[in-house]
């Protein structure tokens, strides 16, 4: 049985795995000051009360790591922490690892994939836009532990909008939630809408799949931007498929069968072929994947 | 000992490696109709000559390959050779490899780079752009023998030349030897310049070298790609470093200078301190790189 821990900002979601399978999984409320200490707790109770052997525990967590040291997590302002020193305190004797939690989705979603995917890029569409990269089955950090952050790649030359990283431009300006809403305001008086005027992403997409002038134009915007990315993803790494997940994915494919189309037009012609799939995992995605590190 | 070789559409390169070093080389003219057994021939009279025992030979071919098999080579017009097959003939006990030619030179450089790198990120700017990514030490080829090819990254949506491929907007189109002369031509009558009006890329960055208007304005209007280009890159694989090669490299640090100026304000925050180097090794790092394929 190996463990697989989701980091959150709100709440951390602890699972036990065994091969591909949640057996059992548990949340608990993110609490800064005893974070790591509670995960630890909760993994000793389970791990006593059922009589298990732990092999290893993963974990996935919002920000930067670097073999197993916390850097820095921003959003729930915690950094400098050693994982591998609470841990022994703990599990002397079992493996850890930690890497970012958009990684640790991206290997969860390989990994339960059927194909048999050995390289992938898994895109994120959230509050902002992050990614993870999967390669010979294993994540790729990157030496600044910045690989994946494709939210911050150039793409919007029309709009130019300022980001929060302090560019313009980027990707998650015009593809995250977010940039969703921002599209959908920007435009909102050029079409007939149902949209309501204080939209979220979900209004947008939900009236484009009832052919709302202006959802069906933001999201073919969105794709346009997404598919340019991807095109651009491809001849860099030319992996055998992009996962698209993250809470604007829940619309379905809709999102995935727009950025096919324009995919096809964008791509360089020996990687046309590169499977756009939809995440299947969603919230679970990060706990597989932790599990697997 | 162990050879390599780098295939090119007028000459073959044959070396002889030992660790890093290149012991013996040998041109030879690429003929069509018997190229890979001149290449063996050759290889067979040098082993036997100097009582040699060869531990493994490498290939950098100049188009597609998988699995030692050569898809396409569309500069010499050969397809379909299973070089498995061939070098039984001649060489029953030694162990092949093959990969792209811009791969292996990407190999090449990062071998021989004393930063002990382990991921690293090679362009190439010479008639075309093309690339190679090292990860791990190692060359990824991607699924369809496409990794590296970020000559059709789209970056220009200023000019959007048609770039040869069918797409347009693409980095060869205005960072390639030819894009160079292309955005020079095409700002010609807006400067005072030294530049003759039918120019190669090297008259266009000596140009830049002495302070000519026309020659700095495209230098840095290459170099301005190139960064985004890098940004781009670095936040997809977020590598320990950038190689700068090929033909239009040689004009040196004038180039990487100039790049390094706009990837400061072009990079993500994280990725600030990759760097980003001429590539050392010139014709010689084909033939190296291949050698440790």
């Amino acid at each position: 049985m190996r463990c697989g821990v989701d980091v959150g900002g709100t709440t951390v979601k602890l699972g036990f795995v065994e091969g591909k399978k949640i057996v059992d999984s548990f949340s608990i409320v993110t609490k800064k000051e005893t974070l790591f200490d509670d995960i630890f707790s909760k993994i000793v109770e389970y791990t006593k009360k059922n009589n298990i052997e732990l092999e290893s525990i993963g974990f996935g967590i919002p920000g930067i790591v670097r073999d197993n040291y916390i850097v820095k997590m921003p959003n729930i302002a915690i950094s400098g922490i050693d994982l591998n020193v609470i841990s022994k305190k703990y599990f002397p004797n079992v493996r850890i690892k930690a890497s970012n939690d958009a990684n640790c989705a991206a290997l969860g979603e390989a990994i339960c994939d059927t194909d048999n995917v050995k390289s992938s890029y898994f895109i994120t569409l959230g509050t902002g836009v992050g990614g993870g990269y999967v390669y010979d089955g294993k994540v790729v950090d990157g030496v600044n532990c910045a690989c994946g952050e494709i939210g911050h790649m150039f793409i919007d030359h029309i709009h130019n909008f300022k980001c929060g990283c302090g560019l313009s431009g980027c990707l998650e300006t015009v593809t995250s939630a977010t940039g969703i809403v921002r599209l959908a305001k920007k435009y909102y008086s050029e079409f007939e809408t149902k949209i309501p005027a204080e939209m979220s992403a979900k209004d947008v997409f939900d009236c484009a799949k009832e052919g709302d002038q202006l959802g069906v134009f933001v999201l073919n915007m969105v794709s346009e931007y997404l598919a340019k990315a991807l095109a651009n993803l491809a001849v860099v790494v030319d992996c055998e498929c992009f996962y698209i997940g993250g809470g604007v994915s829940k619309c379905g494919s809709i999102l995935t069968d727009c950025i096919k189309k324009y995919y096809d037009k964008y791509s360089f012609y020996a990687t046309k072929d590169t499977k756009i799939k939809l995440a299947k995992l969603g919230n679970d995605a990060g706990m597989i994947g932790a599990s697997y590190l």
